[in-house]
């Protein structure tokens, strides 16, 4: 949180320029030894293509939202080209920005971008809402034929806390807030969100809805989805608030139709979230347990009893001996076997209660408490891994993640079929890590990272492995994301996962709130 | 528990004849003096009006289901004349069984399921379908106009526990399994669905699903839309198999969309249920406190600390009063004031644990602790408010209830106009009572029973009064409802709280699950 730069994302590498990890030269022996160093630099280009948007169209946007709020100047176009998944920094590396959209427009209220939307459905535009710009799923690849021209909807200026309620706990967003950004005006106020995904940094709260993310203190905070009591949506067919109590038995929940919707049912402009008291004391710690396995129990032990810490992670072998391969970062305390991180973020009479009965659980199922030096290491460093991507890829690795969720009885068979998936295709010497950073009494998520030595077009190479490791998740009955949401790139899995009717009802309510199919076209609906 | 029964309900009246209440001379002695005794028999009809069912669409129900359970006989359907609401009970006293349906079938799998939906296609057969016949808003009361006839789809012989899932606590069951039913079936693999509202001894895990039911252990529980992970759900158009996991990002969650669809967008055949161990102790106590507001407050300490017992709930001043004038019912310690309940159901130390917490917060915020009794009379008597109902309609005095809910800023405000409308309405002597028996961190419900002296025609009457009550609940931007679902009774006020657009896709979802529109109609969608 501490190194949060406003500055705007490069399309070829993640985050601010002045954060870039410079590879230690510890790691940097590692790799050789794993994979070989093969410097690849990136090559990017510095102009999109040039922007195709009709003078006319221009115009009608800039009445909206004012001559200095549309941009087609080649580099705020560049800025705004595609997501951070490893294929969209592979393109962008080799100097492909042909995803670049003809014109950026930054709305600065509902009304402007229900404005906006009107003027895109009268003239065919595509419209490609844009918060933190941290899609790891193509969602912000959208397929441009057949339009007019394609817009980026920057949603930049629109940063309040429009409301608060000390009461209630609620609190009211506007969707282009990054993560620290909103806790930052939250903090003011006493309060949290206590939303920390990776992507926290960079990504937006109209994102967290839009993809249904899940931060990494979701044991204690939960789902971003069932953060949110009410959202206000602008649609090509108008505006949708919703929202009147916590919960209710008014028909179906049609925040949860919203939440998810990935840009492609409308645009988000308000979210309205439960909120929590800023803990005074947020405590990490960390675990050893002698197998993946063992420690799984004991998560479910611990979910089952409704007896979570606020963090709770575990990390497979192969991702504990990376990490203890890094002294600097993680410790050094363990030996071996499998690492867990349980942190505690509240008041501290709360927080060491809470700790008193994890720990004793914990200890019960043969876990061995490392102290808070692992724990803290892991803090530290918790929004740092897409840093280290960009700096594998400059050497030749390639390096991507992840992610799934089933339910307990299905987590080996999951781990099993997706790391068999990945090392099948992506041959001896890929790496694949993996740990699980969300848990549910009923099952939890798996994250994968894998690494490996690039082909000479390491596009197809990637995309042959995800493909099998999607194909293995449809297999054994899991989800095709947990919390990275659809986008381009999972879509052609969906249907096998909510079956062709779910695909129809999906159809159903893009084409009652998207007639004309402008909003995020190619990502999410079947 | 005990009492449960497993006879069908008369349309006239709650539960079976043989735990009907007949009122205790010293209610009875009460109710002259507030209402005054105005002995209204009842004057059911035996027969409802002919069956309209020409006799070909008998032969092809007969031809899924076989001959014995395609029913027609006046007595069968009968009994499958509406649902629970005052209203129904007053149509029914007064011999109206103008909502009979043509037909009773029962289908005993998810495929005779479907194929009587493809009948009803082919032939436009309207099909309501039928778990506890418990509804209290016309959600069994479809429209039969421009139909070939109105079939009641019993859910009756899909009682069958179809799957436990021991490691990820999961179990599947079938929709026409009453409260008491699953619960036994779960009990003998230790486990509990911890699910009870009132209408438990009758309600179907079928209906708690389509209607998002809550129950009075949802404090410690939840709500049946959080216990449910996964639905298999028949439609016009085809099968629905929904829940890939406990929770993901593939898009909207369409569970969300089925729970809560009321029979009109399908028919749920199985329930994935999240289910906890059988509690080795239950626990209910009694609190006292100087004000509503004060005990309103004190749930809402407990719920934003995340620190709430089992159950939870809290009578105003009027239902406190009115309670300990039973004194053989709620223990008659406490003396004024505002009673709540607390309840602790799991293993006795963690019980003591979570009793304690609870209680020093309680302590700390002006509660009086008054022991075990009014906890162990609540629990003895919670499921006996519909008897109640039945014989104070035998006198005269006409009684229903209504639940909505919203946010914590907002109860007071809530409360005093519902109240307002219900006491305006109806006029003097005019009781109306109110408990909160659901919280969240952002907000709770709020449940008003009302008695008056019957009109001479108590059926407009009571209709006036409702709308007013739901106006009001509409003024002040709470949810028509909070756990009772819309059916046709809420209908009139659903576009007001999710807007037209809401409506829209509600109107989008039922066109494509069921194009010719014959599930439930007049039910849910706006």
């Amino acid at each position: 949180m501490t190194r949060f730069v406003q500055s705007e994302m490069h399309p070829h590498r993640w985050g601010s320029p002045d954060a870039a990890t410079v590879l230690p030269e510890a790691a940097r022996g590692l790799i050789e030894m794993a994979f070989g160093i093969d410097e690849r630099p990136a090559t990017p280009a510095d102009a999109p293509p040039a922007s195709a948007l009709a003078p006319e169209l221009l115009d009608a946007l800039r009445a909206v939202v004012g001559g200095e709020h549309v941009l087609v100047d080649d580099e705020v176009r560049r800025l705004r080209t595609r997501g951070k998944s490893t294929p969209d920094l592979l393109r962008a590396r080799s100097g492909d920005l042909s995803d670049a959209p003809d014109a950026v427009c930054r709305p600065s209220t509902h009304e402007e971008v229900a404005a906006v939307l009107a003027i895109a459905v009268e003239h065919h535009l595509a419209v490609v809402p844009f918060g933190g710009g941290t899609s790891v799923t193509g969602g912000l690849v959208a397929r441009r034929e057949g339009y007019a021209g394609l817009v980026s909807l920057d949603l930049v200026r629109m940063k309040q806390l429009l409301a608060v309620d000390h009461v209630s706990m609620t609190a009211t967003l506007e969707p282009g807030l990054r993560g620290p950004e909103a806790e930052s005006l939250l903090a003011q106020e006493g309060l949290t969100l206590g939303h920390y995904p990776q992507s926290f940094e960079y990504a937006t709260i109209g994102g967290f809805a839009a993809t249904r993310s899940s931060g990494q203190s979701s044991a204690g905070y939960g789902r971003f989805d069932a953060m949110v009591v009410g959202l206000r949506v602008a649609t090509p067919r108008g505006e949708l608030v919703l929202g009147s109590s916590p919960a209710n038995a008014a028909g179906p929940d049609l925040r949860q139709v919203l939440l998810g919707s990935e840009g492609a049912f409308g645009v988000i402009t308000a979210v309205t979230v439960r909120v929590r008291p800023l803990p005074a004391e947020k405590v990490y710690e960390g675990w050893s347990w002698p197998s993946f396995e063992a420690g799984a129990d004991a998560m479910r032990t611990l979910a089952q009893s409704q007896l979570l810490p606020t963090v709770l992670r575990l990390s497979d072998e192969s991702e504990t001996a990376i990490n203890l391969a890094k002294p600097d970062e993680i410790g050094g305390e363990a030996a071996g076997g499998c690492m867990m991180i349980t942190g505690y973020e509240g008041e501290p009479a709360a927080n060491a209660a809470k700790r008193a009965a994890v720990t004793a659980v914990l200890e019960g199922l043969g876990g061995t408490c490392l102290g808070e030096a692992p724990g803290q290491a892991w803090a530290h460093g918790r929004f740092n891994a897409p840093y280290l991507r960009d700096s594998l890829l400059d050497v030749g690795v390639l390096v991507e993640t992840m992610e799934t969720a089933t339910f307990w009885f299905n987590r080996d068979r999951l781990y099993t079929a997706v790391k068999t998936a990945l090392e099948t295709t992506l041959g001896e010497g890929t790496l694949v890590l993996c740990h699980i950073s969300h848990v549910y009494e009923t099952g939890c998520s798996l994250y994968f990272t894998v690494a490996t030595k690039e082909a000479a077009d390491p596009l197809p190479q990637w995309l042959a492995a995800k493909a099998a490791a999607s194909d293995a998740m449809m297999a054994v009955g899991a989800t095709i994301t947990h919390h990275h949401a659809v986008g381009s790139d999972h879509r052609p899995w969906l249907t096998q996962e909510i079956g062709e009717l779910g695909g129809s009802i999906l159809r159903a309510v893009k084409a009652d709130l998207d007639p004309t199919g402008i909003l995020n076209p190619g990502v999410l609906i079947p």
